[in-house]
């Protein structure tokens, strides 16, 4: 994919002919034997790497060129090629750090490849951090977009709407407060965002039951995490989502569901959407009951700490809300 | 964020503190007086970008350093510093392509800033290739996991699942056709997989009737590129996606759905997107009909080529089934 096409312009096609003959084999070279001709390959048969220009040519010189060149292809690392006589006038006629490099006349073989070399090298690197800005700005939007359908599969149920949500917002603060890496940080959101989203296939009636639920009804709900692991399962995730997923209604001491998983077994991501799930759901209201509030909520992860919930994410969690006023607010 | 950290390492304390004294306002330099030191560093206090090493040293000579710092530390780009009498036993010792340059002592600082320089820039080529291949595999994990909370969406209507991602696969191959640059079929792929997102609010027994429907049940159902813009417009999108859903069921002839749009104010994604819709709709089974088969849908694309749909679109999609053997199979 590493674009190496180089274009070498200069009025004196011998010594384009020669630089073609001994350099083939390392680079992708064109030719062009006037500024003019070297503009119409660029537009036609480009994106090329890195433009080779001498200076002093008939019609269009070698600065006026390269400007030009910058102009219309900014993306193309230039290089001018100068007889020494003319090396004092070229640099000052070129703005420093238009031309990448400078290059005299006669210009061994050897010194002409390390130039290319060099330049192409530079020429990738801009179009890295070109790409880079791009797929930022989309994996924004690509999680913008799966948190809408996450909210979009969650709006069937008006009572825990913006709950993922919500859960990703504190989990994320937890994980930044333990000082996790950027990457597990970004999984923690993600997995957040969509924990719930086994719920789909649990049936209305008892999500949003007002009495007690029976047994039975109790063991399809506790069926979502697994569900959830199923639907992200064939995702080629390079991160653990679909395991955190499935983990997030897991305990330190083995009484969670569903594979009853202790301790060092349980995923750090999971434990921690484990905490932000519960101190979430006791701080919302729901048809049954109403919010228990923030102090309950806190209290209950504080009781359960080391026995259900990992003592170190409890403590950031409730250092969170007592010392840095963390809110839901999003 | 870019990282411009240097290690200069040398037995001989005074050139460290004049290159420190000499450079510190370019370069954010610290240093080391043996391998060993440089070691611990580069292990407390990095990352770093760039590491300079003298050649002669007691107890750790520069090529055992550097080696070292390759296998701990394989992204700090190497510089080895060398008296001029070393240069050959150095450059024999350190295998081409370890090292990125070698400096010779007595260096000038400007030399020395301009190797400096140079390897920061190497240095942060190398991150970003980096970051681009992990932005790469986040953004398919991410357009995966759109693409299953849109069929979990559509789950809901058994007769239309895998309807948007067959029509992805259409508006993609017939975008390739076309020439399109690889960032507007990303925009094509996305926006098709997600086109009737907006039917999620449509009454389920009025896209599964069997028998024709009533001019208000119609009505209800042409609300939906509307309410996929809505659901969409307000996630932070870099390309049209949700203008796209708006436009899906426009004609050129200003006969579609919602706004009437013709010709040139409807968008070439939105225009590619709604021929694949037609023609997969067309191909599969619906409660109220069986497939009518690809030569039926073919055939209605072709008729109604120039008054409702974009004639090289057209002739586009007729080839890919007609002579590449296009196919839904996904």
């Amino acid at each position: 994919m590493a674009n190496n096409k180089v274009l070498l312009v200069d009025d004196e096609e011998q010594i384009l002919l020669s630089f073609q003959r001994r350099l083939k084999k390392q680079f992708n070279l064109d030719i062009a034997t006037s500024g003019k001709q070297g503009l119409e390959k660029l537009d036609s048969e480009g994106p090329y790497a890195v433009v080779v220009s001498d200076y002093r040519m008939p019609e269009m010189d070698g600065v006026h060129f390269l400007k030009t060149v910058k102009q219309n292809h900014p993306d193309v690392v230039r290089i001018m090629l100068t007889g020494f006589a003319d090396i004092h006038t070229a640099t000052k006629a070129v703005n420093q750090g238009q031309v990448f490099r400078f290059l005299t006349k006669p210009c061994p073989p050897r010194d002409m490849a390390e130039a290319l070399e060099q330049s192409i090298r530079y020429h990738n690197f801009i179009i890295s951090e070109r790409e880079v800005i791009d797929l930022k700005r989309w994996r924004k939007s690509l999680e913008q977009m799966v948190a809408a359908l996450a909210r979009l599969v969650e709006s069937r149920d008006a009572y825990t709407a913006g709950h993922q949500q919500r859960v990703a917002l504190l989990s994320v603060a937890i994980g930044r407060a333990m000082g996790l890496e950027e990457q597990t940080i970004d999984t923690v959101r993600l997995a957040a965002t969509i924990h719930d989203i086994g719920k789909v296939y649990v049936p209305l009636e008892f999500l949003t039951k007002p009495g007690s639920l029976s047994p039975l009804e109790l063991d399809v709900i506790h069926t979502h995490p697994q569900v959830g692991y199923e639907i992200l399962k064939p995702i080629e995730f390079e991160s653990p989502i679909s395991r955190i997923v499935l983990e997030h209604h897991e305990r330190l001491d083995g009484s969670g569901y569903p594979q009853g998983l202790i301790g060092s077994e349980i995923l750090v991501e999971s434990k921690i959407i484990t905490v932000a799930d519960v101190v979430e759901a006791m701080c919302s209201h729901r048809p049954y009951r109403p919010s228990r509030g923030v102090n309950k909520a806190l209290g209950e992860i504080e009781q359960k700490k080391g026995v259900c919930y990992d003592p170190e994410i409890v403590d950031i969690c409730l250092e969170l809300f007592r010392k840095n006023n963390f809110n839901f607010q999003i």
